[in-house]
Formats: structure tokens, sequence, C-alpha cells
């Protein structure tokens, strides 16, 4: 069993193993004195993974009540929100028990910012079962819901006091959620670790499962490291928003329904290095390699929106500070810096 | 001008001064860098100080905008608070922008928990207009909303960087709205100052604006001891609970339409304290001292309720441990002490 530990605030742990599942309760005994805990999942992750945690968690002795959605992004709202709040009162949760998010970002996600304010804040557990949720969103603490004029716009930062992922689980996803996943990983790969990126490289969407647990396992480390150097995304944490300005962009342009946001980030991360080679900040021979790396997973290098089209809804990114916007250039792979622009010189950089 | 400074996670000053509001702007500008304020208040505070306070602003070269919901507590929703959130993206407030909340408890609880939780979190700064607001919810950082299972069920600790107290402000209110400030007052008394106590006693409603504040200032003094010791509400924080565990449950038992949050503590610390008297643990003395006090403020001190209709009302706590409750109790006056019962013995000491 391989083991990360994270050094925000809350200290915590993540351990990733396959099959780690069946007998997560042994782990949580040792992490936790809650005897109760409120599971919050999806349906589609309910049918396929509930029973198992409960399973092992009534094994231990513990009792287990459970709150199931529907799968989606559209789950992510203040009405499904205030439904979580109501079961979890309903249900009598108190200070010392526990919640424990089982799924994917959007359980994560909605969970997180329910644990960080129901009661004033209690205990949680993650444990995700997508990729892009074990590499990105069960890390670093960023909890969130979505508004109806925009994502993520609600949120908290709120650590986990544990994450459990278990690779097996991936084998369910269809290969476009694993792809989704893949472009974090691609992201990684181009901020922090040529390595990682050429692991990556050598693999394409049919062949990457065999090295899944060597990827999550670096990608964890990478975001570990600079979260705990920055929990609160007042600095080096920004270059883990390489490709996001654009891709939250993207998102928004299709309103959020045609591209996921690892479709939507690889469209961002080729793009915004397309405009870092025009500016000579970047050689056009590691464009070429992102779009060929991207390409193997079958995500998309760019959509019908043109950049006068997406660059204005970058000025709803959170990053944005009054008049300036941040973005993540890489000059080259495994190396990226942070550019505070004047809104005019994002223009001119983006050549609208 | 007098100035007392909170030592929590986020450092920030109080100021009290008769006045204060009409040239508040030159205080903000010595606190903080931000140049574009958003301001929250209800109709009722909005017709008597927003202009006052926006003059004030634009004096200093800032910009304000003004979001403005109907006053009382049905305000304190998820659904204005969607509203407001809804306001603050549509206004494109940035985390270099600020948050102010004027107005009473209700402006306070709920803009502070949007500022909590907005883009993750901004600056907020408490500008309170009633007396309850001025000495407890604008001081310590706990925001919250209500459920329609339960009030103050969700929210966050967030410090402001700045409380503004004009006690001028509190001439307009009603005696009932003074009074609901006047029982928290008196739970300051008998948790840490008998000379506060007895400052409160040798007043009553009529005669109490002369000395304000110096109650004001004693009362802020004390929570904010308390609160910088305790931040996070693990222990000696609860002592500001003294009364709240039985007056929550009037609340609730009275759906929190007949009884003010002042008038409802008002009958918990009487009830608490009535019997502890019972179990010895507190001279009549002090009960009949702290019944006198509560009533020259027109403050009640029973309710219809009966015991066995309220103690089932308490277990929704939010500082209930799973099987335990801690309660507050005054040994005389000036003097607390947190007390963890199991449910059964507190059953037994409530005779219930």
């Amino acid at each position: 069993m391989k083991k990360i530990s994270v050094n925000t605030s809350q200290k915590y742990d993540i351990f990733i193993e396959k099959g780690l599942l069946s007998n997560c309760a042994e782990i949580i005994k040792s992490q936790t004195k809650s005897k109760k805990f409120a599971i919050i999942t999806d349906d589609i992750v309910d049918s396929l993974y509930s029973e198992i945690l409960i399973n092992s968690l009534t094994h231990e002795g513990f009792t287990a009540v459970k709150y199931v959605f529907k799968n989606g992004e559209s789950s992510k709202s203040i009405e499904n929100l205030n439904n979580i709040y109501s079961f979890l009162a309903k249900e009598n949760i108190t200070r010392s028990d526990c919640i424990i998010a089982l799924g994917g970002g959007v359980v994560g996600d909605i969970t997180g910012f329910a644990a960080a304010t129901f009661l004033r804040g209690l205990d949680y557990i993650q444990i995700p079962t997508t990729l892009l949720a074990q590499i990105d969103s069960s890390v670093g603490g960023k909890t969130a819901i979505n508004l109806t004029v925009g994502k993520n716009l609600v949120g908290s930062f709120k650590q986990p006091i544990l994450v459990i992922c278990d690779s097996n689980v991936l084998s369910t996803l269809s290969e476009e959620i694993l792809a989704d996943g893949m472009a974090e990983a691609i992201k990684y790969g181009m901020i922090r670790s040529s390595s990682l990126f050429d692991l990556i490289n050598n693999h394409n969407i049919d062949t990457v499962s065999n090295v899944l647990d060597d990827i999550i396992y670096e990608c964890i480390s990478i975001k570990s490291d600079v979260v705990s150097a920055d929990e609160f995304d007042k600095g080096e944490r920004m270059i883990l928003n390489f490709g996001h300005t654009l891709g939250h962009a993207v998102e928004s342009y299709y309103n959020y329904e045609k591209y996921s946001h690892g479709s939507a980030v690889a469209i961002g991360m080729a793009l915004i290095t397309k405009q870092a080679v025009a500016s000579s900040l970047c050689e056009k021979i590691y464009l070429e390699k992102l779009i060929e790396c991207i390409e193997k997973y079958r995500l998309p290098v760019k959509c019908s929106a043109s950049l006068n089209e997406l660059v204005p809804l970058c000025y709803n990114d959170k990053k944005r500070e009054s008049d300036k916007i941040n973005i993540i250039l890489c000059s080259k792979i495994g190396d990226c810096e942070i550019k505070q622009l004047t809104i005019e010189n994002f223009n001119l950089f983006m050549e609208v």
C-alpha cells in the first residue's frame, strides 16, 4: 500500500491500493474516533460500490447512513446541497460523526462543502471513484458548488481527514470518464514533471490502465507538494490552474454540456500554449508534443468557439484580481510560471 | 474612540464610538486595500443608514454596490443566500473586493457566511446596528443560516477584518429590540463579570441608554477574550452558550415566532439556573437576582411550555456530542462552568 501525507493545516494521509475499498474501515478506524458515518454518493456509484463500503463499515461495528442523489454536474447545485443538509439534520448527525464522500468530483466537491458548513464543520473522508477525483478533486481541500451564473463560484477550503484511492474501481469507468482524468494527469506532467509526461505519452487510452497506479501516485505527489506549500491558493498553487482559465471559458461557452472538464482543460492547455508559442515564450516542439499526447487519449485540442468568444468568459475566473488576470504558461514540458497580466495585456497576448 | 483587538487566526480590531458611521470609510481605508465594497443590508436598516455609509465610502473615492433584502429572521435562508451569491456574481465581485454587513444579527450572520463561501472566501466588515449584533453576533466569527429543520445549522467560522460599532444607531431601536440585546448583556455579566451585572442591574430598560457605551465595551471585551482563547468553539467558548441550550429549545418550540432570541435566552438562563438551585449547584439568592435583573428589561423568565416539552428539543443542539450534552451552569453571578452530561443525566438534572 502506498501512502502520501499532505501537510496542510489539518494533516492527513492518502492511501493508494488496488482493492482497498473492501476493507477500508480498518484504515478509517485508525484515523478517527467517529462511530457513525453519513455516506453521500450518486446513483451510479451507489449501485456499484455502496454495498462494499457499508459492509466494511458495519463489519468494524460502525453505523452507516446513506444519501444518494442523481449522477451529474447538475447535482452540484444549491438545491441538492440543501437536500444534503436536510438529510444530515434528519439523521441527527453531530460534530463527533463523520461524512464520507463516495464518488467522483461532483460528489466530492458538494460533500466536502456540506462537511465544511453543516454545524460549522465536521470531519469527512474522501473515497474518490473516478481518475479525475483521485488525482485532483480529492486532494487539496477545495470544495464547491455551482451557481446558475458560474461553476464553482461558492465553496470552502476544507481538508478531509483521510483519502482512500482504490484503482480497481476505475475499471468500471467509461473511456470518456477515464480520458477526463487523463487530461489532468497530462497537466501535472506539463507543469512539474517531464518524466510523468513521458510515462503518459508512452501510453494511450487503450494501454494506460497498466500504469495507472504509478500515474495516480505521481499526480497526487505533485498536487500534495503544491497544496502543502500554498493551502489557500495565494500563490504557487495557481500553477494547478494551467489550461483551466481557458478551459473554464470553454465549459461555460458550451453551457457545460458539450465538453467534460477534462476535455475543456485539454483544449485550454493547447490554446494557451499555442499563444505562448506565438509570443516566443515556449518552443513549438513542446506544443506539438502536448498535442500529440492529448490526442493519444482521444481528447480535443480545439473547439469551434473563437478566442474572441472565449476570452471575455475568462474574466469570470475566481482567481482574477480586480483588473488583472493570472495565467499559467509552460515554457517547456515539466516547467511553468505564473504570469499576472492586466486585462489589456491579456487581450494582446490572446490576440483578440 | 475605544478599540478592542481580537486575537483570532485573522486578527482584527473593533472600533466603538458614537457617530462613527458617518466617517467610517477613514477607518476602513486604514484596514484594507480594497477599493470596491458590496454592502448587504435589510430594508429597514437601508432606509436609515445606507446613505450615510455610502456617502462616507464615496467621499474616500471607493466604489459601493448594495443588496437589500427583507428585514427579519425568515431572510436567514438558503434562498436569500443564493440571491446574495447571484448579486455578488452579477456585480463581478472579486477576491480583492470587500463585503460590508450593515445591520443586525440576521444581516451579519448571512453576510458573513456569504463572505466565507463566495469564491471560497473574501474579506468582510461588520457594521452592526442592533445592540445584540454589536455585543454578540458581530464578534467571534460565527456565521450562519437557518434550515427549515433548525436554526443556525449551517455556517462557518469567518472573522471579519474590522467591526465598527456606532452606538448612536441604537437610538432608532424599539424597546423590544433593545431588550433583546440586553438579555445577552446580562449573560456576559452572569458568566464572567459581577461588576457588569451590577451596572446592568442598577439600570432598567428606560435608563440604560446612558450607560450603553460602557456595557457594549465590557460585553465585547469579555467575548473577545473568550473567542481569542477558543476560536473554534472546542472548549471554553461554550460558556457563551449559557441560557442558550434551553433558549434555542424555547425558540424552536414556538417556531421562532413568539419569542425573540434575547427573550428565549432570558427564559433559558432563568430555567437552567432554577435547575442548578434545585441540584444545590447555585444558591437561591443568585437566581432571584438574575430574575430581578431580567425583569427590569421587561424580558420573560418563563414560558408556557413545560420542561418535558423543551428538553427533547435540546438534543438538536449543535454542541451536542453523540450521546452527551454540554450545559453551562453559573454557581454565582460572574462565575460559570461547563458540565458535560449524558442524555440520561441531563434528563435527571432537568427533572424530566
